[in-house]
């Protein structure tokens, strides 16, 4: 999992079925956290707003951990950090 | 997931059986996007032209989530981005 | 899927069984395209030459998409590109 | 896998259920290590502390063998380092 | 898949129950392979020994291609390299 900062959002009208229902948010992964570069859209399952600082998933685990296995997720907010030791950002 | 533009389309006659009637969109990844470097290959689940601005699924979930989880496919093209907040291009 | 030029092959004699009856291509990524900095080994599933430009699906979407589920297989060759729109090479 | 270093952790009181339970560590690839730029949250496995050299697997492989197939994790702490040949860190 | 050389090992008494009896390779990618800035530990599924030169599976294949579906792995050396055409190290 990667720690960042939800900084926006997306909306797509026209999708998959199996997505609704779901928001988009951008989360902007902290300064060295294993990132390829750069920001990610995460579906959000725990009700995080913009500015917060939250856990993200990545890949199957997404899907899978969040009861979404037939949905088209590969990035989801698992939590939201209240405490933390030794994090950069 | 990642957003990106649609900048143009592959044509391949010979190939896996399982790709048989997908269309193969070339997508760019908006900056400042986790992107690895580069475009994506895409098979087009929502109906998107050129020069639309589209949320794309990588991995499993692009297949498991599209209906097509026996095919080859590791990238899908899941949504037409109409509003967003915070996304840098 | 990323587009990428076949530019060469490896042989393995001592290999895990799963792995025997396969070709395995060497598959250089065109530029610009997502590919972590570099060359990739594929199966070939599609009959693809030395030299020919070709559409490549990574993860387990190449064992599971070509039939090779219980392969340890990460990256198959799954088309020979014939047509494109705005592929940079 | 990868090897890193423990560095620090998270807590998240507001988080996916599934993940109850799980300490969740930040780990610092070696420099050499296959790393995508940065640091990885991961869960840990084996009960390491800060400081700790370990075994990192990524990916689906972190929670079916950690025996959490249901939770959003994608990175597992599975082994503690006590000898090596050839790692740089 | 990638080629790369196998340049160590590393060694963890404690660790998770599904990897006892597995030896962890540490391998470097050859330059120009797929490689995400570096090395890679990988269980041995086919008795490497360091200096060889190796092909590499990553991800689900590696622990599913290797009979260990349950095992927190994501890398496995899948064969031994003895003929090569196109490929630079």
């Amino acid at each position: 999992m990667i720690v960042g900062k939800v900084v926006g959002s997306v909306v797509a009208t026209r999708k998959n079925a199996n997505l609704l229902g779901n928001k988009f948010m951008i989360v902007e992964p902290f300064k060295g956290m294993n990132s390829q570069n750069g920001r990610i859209v995460a579906i959000d399952n725990v009700g995080a707003g913009i500015g917060e600082i939250v856990l993200v998933a990545l890949g199957s685990a997404a899907r899978i951990g969040c009861d979404m296995a037939n949905a088209p997720v590969d990035a989801a907010i698992v939590g939201i950090i209240d405490h933390s030791i030794g994090l950069d950002g």
